[in-house]
Formats: C-alpha cells, sequence, structure tokens
C-alpha cells in the first residue's frame, strides 16, 4: 500500500452525456420508428441524464438510423436545463440543426489520418478546416459546439496513436472554441496505463474541466479507463443506455459503456450525477423491447435476476 | 490532473489463479463430466496459467457439480510448476484431498456472521476454530494452504460489511498459517472506493503480498475493482475463463470476472502473467460448447466478431 490517495482527484460530481439515442442507434441494425426515439430520449431526460444526444445530421444515405434527426429534435417535449446536442458534419447540417431547433451541435474528427480518410474522407487537417466555419456559424447563433476525437489510443487501420496525435486534435479543436472535447476509444482496445498517458498529453494542452471520456467497452475495458479518468480529473463521461450501439470492428461486440453501469460505479463512489438508476434501467428495458436485444447493461440484468 | 502516479504501485508481475474449474463450474447448472473438467483444466494450465483451481471436497450434497473432485485429481497430467488448488471444508474433506494428490488446498471462510451461518451453518469464530486443525494438518504435510474471505464489501444479507471486520478475519487466517488471502466481492457490488477503503484497512493487518482480489462482474465493476486492487499493490488476482459462473443472488447475472477480459488488461498495462490469451479464448470456447452457453467474456466474443 502506497498512502497515495487514488481518489484524490475524482471529483464530487460528474456529467454523464447520454449517447444512447445517437451513437447507440446509430449503431444498431435497423431503424428505430421516430415516436420510439423522441420516447426514448424524453425518458432518458426524465431519468435525470443532463445531456442527451439526440440525433445526426450526417446524410441518411451514410447512417439511415439516423434520418429523420430534424423531427426527433421538433418532436421531443424540451426539459428546462437539458442540452440535446446532434452531430453535425458540415455547414448544411448545421443550417438543418439550427432550424430544426438544436442548442448544441457536436462536431467529429479523428486522431487517426487513415480513419479521418474512411470516416469522413479527407484527411485530419482538411477536416479541422472544414469544421471552423460550422464552428464559427454555431457559435454566432449561440450555439454550443462539442468536439469529438476518434481513435484516441488505437485505430482499427493504424494501431497505437501517439498521444501527441490526439493532444493537437483536442487543443485545435478547443482552439477553435469547441467548450468541451470528447475523447473516444472508438474500438475499445484502450486500457489503463495507456489511457492515462493519452489523458496526460491532452491535459498538457486542454484544461482537464473540458474533457470527456468516451469508452467503448468492445473488450470489456470501458469502466477500468473511465475510472482511470475520473482519477486524474475528468469530470464528463459519455455513455449509452442498456450499452446501445456495437463495434462495426468487431461483429457482435459491445459498444458504448452501459449507462446503468457507470451509474453503478459513480453511485457506489459518491459521485452525483442527479440521475435515477432506475429510471434509466426502466428506459433501457423499453428500447431493448423495441429493437428486440438484451440489454448489454450488467446491472440491468443483475436487478432484473 | 494531479501529477500522482497513479500506477506506481502497480505490479511488473501478476499471478493469475484461474477458478473457472470450481467457482466457475459449481455455479453452473448442470455437471459436467469429468473428463472435460479434466481437459478443461489441463488446458489452462498449457494456456500458461499457474494456478488452475481444480474441484472442491465438500460434500457432493451439498454442491454436485464438485462431485468427482477426487478422480479429477488424480486424472490431470501435472505439470511441473502449475499449482492445482482444491477447496476443502474440513478434516475429512483434506484428508480426501491429500489422498488424491493435493498439494495446495483451500479454506473458506466469509467477513459477515448472517454468511457464514447460511453458508457453512456456523458463526466466524466456530469457522476459524473449524479450519485450524485442518490448517495445521495441511502445513504438516507440506501441502499449502490459501484461504478465501467472502462478502469483503457486501453481504446479500446483511448489506455492507466494516472493512475492519474483513481485516481481521483475513489477519486471523494468515495467522493460522495461510499463504495468501483471497478477497472476495462475493455479489460483486464492490465499487473502488470502497474496494479501497477494504483493502486498506486489510493491508494494515496482512502484507500485500499475502493477498488476492477476487471479483465478480455481477453489476460490471469487476475489472474497475481490480485496477484499484493493483494500483494498491495486489499481486495475485482470481478470475475464471469464459466469465464461467454466476450469481447465485441474481440470476442471470454475470459470475467471476473473464480471464481473458483480466488479461486484456493486464496485457495492455505491460504486466507481465505468462499467460496467453489466445490458448485461454480457446479454452473458453471449448468448455463453453460443452456448456452450450456463450462466453461471458467481451475479449472472447470481439476477436471471434
Amino acid at each position: 500500500m502506497t498512502g497515495v490517495d487514488l481518489f484524490a482527484a475524482v471529483p464530487t460530481e460528474v456529467t454523464i452525456v447520454e449517447v444512447g439515442p445517437r451513437d447507440g442507434l446509430q449503431n444498431e441494425p435497423a431503424p428505430v420508428p421516430l415516436e420510439v426515439k423522441v420516447a426514448l430520449i424524453e425518458a432518458l431526460a426524465a431519468a435525470g441524464l443532463p445531456v442527451v444526444e439526440a440525433g445526426s445530421f450526417v446524410s441518411p444515405k451514410w447512417v439511415p438510423q439516423m434520418a429523420g434527426s430534424d423531427a426527433v429534435l421538433r418532436g421531443i417535449a424540451k426539459r428546462p436545463g437539458v442540452r440535446y446536442p446532434v452531430l453535425v458534419p458540415n455547414l448544411k447540417g448545421f443550417e438543418a440543426a439550427y432550424a430544426a431547433g438544436a442548442e448544441e451541435i457536436a462536431v467529429f474528427g479523428a486522431a487517426s489520418e487513415t480513419f479521418s480518410q474512411k470516416n469522413i474522407n479527407c484527411s485530419i487537417e482538411e477536416s479541422l478546416e472544414r469544421f471552423r466555419p460550422v464552428i464559427d456559424k454555431a457559435l454566432a447563433h449561440d450555439v454550443r459546439v462539442r468536439g469529438y476525437v476518434s481513435c484516441v489510443v488505437d485505430c482499427p487501420y493504424e494501431g497505437p496513436i501517439a498521444p501527441a496525435a490526439v493532444a493537437g486534435v483536442a487543443r485545435r479543436l478547443f482552439e477553435m472554441g469547441c467548450f468541451e472535447i470528447s475523447l473516444g476509444d472508438t474500438i475499445g482496445t484502450g486500457t489503463p496505463r495507456r489511457t492515462a498517458a493519452m489523458l496526460a498529453a491532452v491535459m498538457a494542452e486542454v484544461p482537464a474541466t473540458a474533457l470527456a471520456i468516451h469508452a467503448h467497452d468492445t473488450y470489456g475495458q470501458a469502466l477500468a479507463n473511465v475510472l482511470t479518468a475520473l482519477e486524474l480529473g475528468v469530470r464528463v463521461v459519455d455513455s449509452s443506455v442498456a450499452g446501445l450501439g456495437g463495434c462495426p470492428y468487431a461483429k457482435g461486440a459491445s459498444g458504448n459503456v452501459a449507462t446503468e453501469d457507470l451509474l453503478f460505479m459513480l453511485d457506489g463512489m459518491g459521485v452525483r450525477t442527479g440521475v435515477d438508476l432506475d429510471a434509466v434501467i426502466r428506459a433501457g428495458e423499453a428500447i431493448c423491447g423495441v429493437l428486440g436485444r438484451e440489454t448489454r447493461s450488467k446491472v440491468a440484468q443483475a436487478k432484473r435476476g
């Protein structure tokens, strides 16, 4: 025993960003009807989740599961104080999102050149230049902008990504005006030491208070990585109700860390979130019923048992 | 970012104690044929696992899944340097285990009075007095003794267990001659801060080098708790191939942390184990095929995908 307090930097309060209705449903095989999406988002917000990602304005040609995000955004009964960000790939997407009432958007880049090319068809540099007018316009309309960085540990094409590369992209997005940078371990191969090394590099460029950790549970490592991020002072964690979503690079594998399992850890650690676990479990049961799939939350499975 | 090195006390080498053939199979509904058990144990040892729990000499009236553990112990082709401990409840069990060639046994107590009464029908104090002659006799025959303590965080009947109570039982077992104390979060409700508090109390009484962490993944918290234990200097981790086993207190829920997922974390952190992940995955596939159930290892699921 070292005498070191591992939890000295763990925040007393964490903001959970619920990404199930977007990152989750986007990676489920079947598109979900509008009214189901609206009900899911409303249930999650009612459970106390302060941020519920509501959709994506990427072309439905590429992501059919997110078609109709404008109708979703218009359809939800918005709760005061709850944020409903949507993904926006370009100016055209921003216009549509703004017209549908978006008050917060997210742009998405990568720390891997190859992934950037394959995922959004341009280099990292080109992607940043593409984001700039989107961010400028959003800020001019008082729309907040979140920045996603994917492949922060490994890339499915390139393998390991240098922490400095992640830090560079995160800094650029922060400097361009993103209020928060979500660091995504897209393929879930991160482990605590590598996650910490990546975070240390990023924190040298961007304040810890402006960072979020976005961990995928493909290899069962998500909560261990989230714990590491909390121990380093990260205060925002992305998660997905029922562990919705999957990994396009490993069929049948888990996707985002389940909100229920994250909450169980945070509740058990005395970290305040304002979220009602049982209400999230019920929202997860409802959407899993529609999707006809088993929840990936171990907490939901155990509590049912 | 605090500047604290979270990983300063993480060991460079970890001993994995594979409990699948005992704690795992004991909690699977159907008994498994002798030759399957033998093949499983041999495959796990061949994968490099240094300790493979091989069975239990509890009465088959109580644990039918473990009937024939003497034949299993006699049947396996033992690899030099690999340990094959078996559970022993009393002197009669020890005699049978010793006759079958056991060179290491484990006794099992609890940190919860109610759990002790319900699980082994006596008080904690009575259980320790019952272990004493077993340990004495084992040591007199050069048989090493491991001590299990269950309910180290919560008890299914009593709720939270005081860290001091865990420390007391651990110290007694250590003083009686157990070379290692395995601290079991039996119902898997532990979270990192509570796990750390429990470990801090135990480490004040028993050297960290004589401790093992035994985490159940019922609520998805196992690897986060294992990480915490490693960060506090624990060097021995119990796990179960394919996450075999379940939780008798939550039907359909996960049991032991999966060896594959633990290994993925340790490999990723540069912690040496001497274990071949792919070989463990193959052993898990084989036993899951016999049991007709899906692996609970996310690593195994992802690598297959």
